[in-house]
């Protein structure tokens, strides 16, 4: 497919070059989905796939950002390019994000091998993750060796994100206790690895008793993920965590699970997008709110007024009909 | 409407003379959403709206069921009765439930002014909320007074459907610590009304204090959610917390916070069956797996995938052509 302008192929080269405001414009581009958007997304599709893509959660003040930036130097030290993506949690009612935006990692953002960019909030539901995944499709492209997803795992559109990786890790702290493990029972059962971080902290061991105690009671299929300890701040463990990942990785290759799971994320990132063209067509093609507004007076019922825009959606691209199938 | 079948109009009558075994055929009926579940809930939905829809959320151990438990008696002594909603957690990947089906709340089961159920898990993204809005629209027509949503504020379900009641109680424990409220933060927007559960224990004041600290960080608009404290298992703040919750109430419903609420359910439960059956016409009229297939080994990005597929649907209605609108 040809550019549909001189702007957007020039754009495409600049991310292929990994010049960094190419780079940083052609995130926006994809947020922001233009027309140019569904071209550029189709040709850094094409070219993606690559990188190891791997999401780093847990809650805040475990430490994830002095680990993403550990595991950063690690993987330069063996001279692979790095792209860090920041997902802030965003609150379901407001739509603002809570944390704000700080400006972090400073000591790797002169290294032209690393970039780094931190997620806007998107609001509308599953937005987030698919923003997140199409800007890892641009990262990956533009040909970072490793991407790590830095997101706090405790929100709808959190999970989303975390699901739409090749490898989770899931970071922790001692004297959390049995609660916050309870808590994030929805992600401990997707992680691939463990870490107590501020593993110098009293209470570290037993941490990893309790969540060793955890995972056992969960009776997991398939292999049990390592509990790993690291002090980021120190560098302490982090090289040790950066093979295991790497370990993990080459078995999910070579056992079929990364092609399963890229499939799965494929399936669900097409549901997601799927979704949001019903709800789209429905508010440009039909007065959404008046028709509300008439349901809730007539008192009728949610699925039967679903029933009617779905039906006033198909009608506006053909004449209705019977169905064909 | 007339009834589709004998059956169905008998289950109708049950309900509505709140015969328990007639309730739970019904709840089954509505959860399976078969023909039936159509037509009921159409005539259910039609006669709720009467109810008093109360969420209860917090953390796995902090004596929910206990103080819903101790509500709903501090609700009979007033002579309302009460229908309990239990949603158990789910997980993103296997759809099971974590903590299994307890046997709960036994000395309330034989009071016939009580209905207790617990919501299964249903796998499909925001299929717990629709399932747990559909059993509270049938407890509403019913004609329980107060219906109690109580849920585990952890996971994206979870939130759904928190978001489907009128009004919502976040109830904590003393000693928890700033993670726990920081993880929380998405469900303490959505708060109004607080409660620190178990205040006989040590730092009860100080969880009190946090928290009316982290709410003056929040800079919240509108009324301060208040901060009570409770020893549920001796009975301690309950009716003191029933007196807020109805006070609260009444002041939604005089200054249209309460209409403004529910017209916002009504939209986000619409377009969540709107996602639905676009994703079940994907399904059902398509081939999706073998087009999933196909665009995977052609590198077809997901947008184009997905355009393809709406395109798919909709010629499937009717004779593809030009949008009227």
């Amino acid at each position: 497919m040809t550019a549909p302008n001189e702007m957007a192929a020039d754009l495409l080269a600049g991310v292929l070059a990994r010049n960094r405001r190419a780079l940083g414009r052609a995130l926006s581009v994809l947020e922001d989905r233009t027309k140019e958007a569904s071209w550029l997304l189709g040709q850094l599709y094409a070219l993606s796939g690559n990188a190891r893509v791997v999401g780093i959660t847990g809650p805040p003040g475990c430490g994830k950002s002095t680990l993403v930036e550990a595991l950063t130097k690690s993987y330069r030290g063996l001279g692979l390019s790095v792209g860090i993506l920041a997902v802030d949690p965003t609150s379901p009612y407001t739509g603002g994000a809570l944390l704000g935006d700080r400006v972090r990692m400073q000591a790797l953002a002169t290294d032209s091998g690393v970039f780094i960019r931190s997620m806007a909030t998107r609001g509308a539901m599953g937005g987030l993750a698919l923003a997140t995944r199409d800007s890892v499709d641009l990262l990956d492209a533009a040909g970072y060796d490793r991407i790590l997803v830095e997101t706090v795992g405790v929100g709808q559109d959190e999970v989303d994100v975390i699901r739409t990786v090749d490898e989770v890790i899931v970071v922790t702290v001692p004297g959390l206790g049995d609660e916050i493990q309870a808590i994030k029972a929805g992600i401990m059962e997707i992680a691939d690895i463990f870490v107590v971080n501020k593993a110098d902290r009293p209470g570290a061991e037993l941490a990893v008793r309790d969540l060793r105690a955890a995972l056992e009671m969960a009776e997991a299929e398939g292999v049990k993920p390592p509990i790993l300890t690291t002090v980021a701040s120190e560098g302490d463990g982090v090289d040790d965590l950066r093979e295991n990942i790497e370990q993990r990785y080459d078995a999910m290759e070579s056992n079929g699970d990364l092609l399963r799971r890229r499939f799965l994320h494929l399936r669900l990132r097409v549901e997601n997008i799927l979704q949001r063209r019903i709800l789209a067509a429905a508010a440009d093609l039909l007065d959404l709110e008046a028709e509300l507004v008439i349901a809730w007076e007539q008192r009728t019922d949610p699925y039967t007024l679903a029933d009617r825009l779905f039906a006033g959606v198909l009608s506006h691209y053909g004449e209705p009909g019977r169905p064909r199938g």
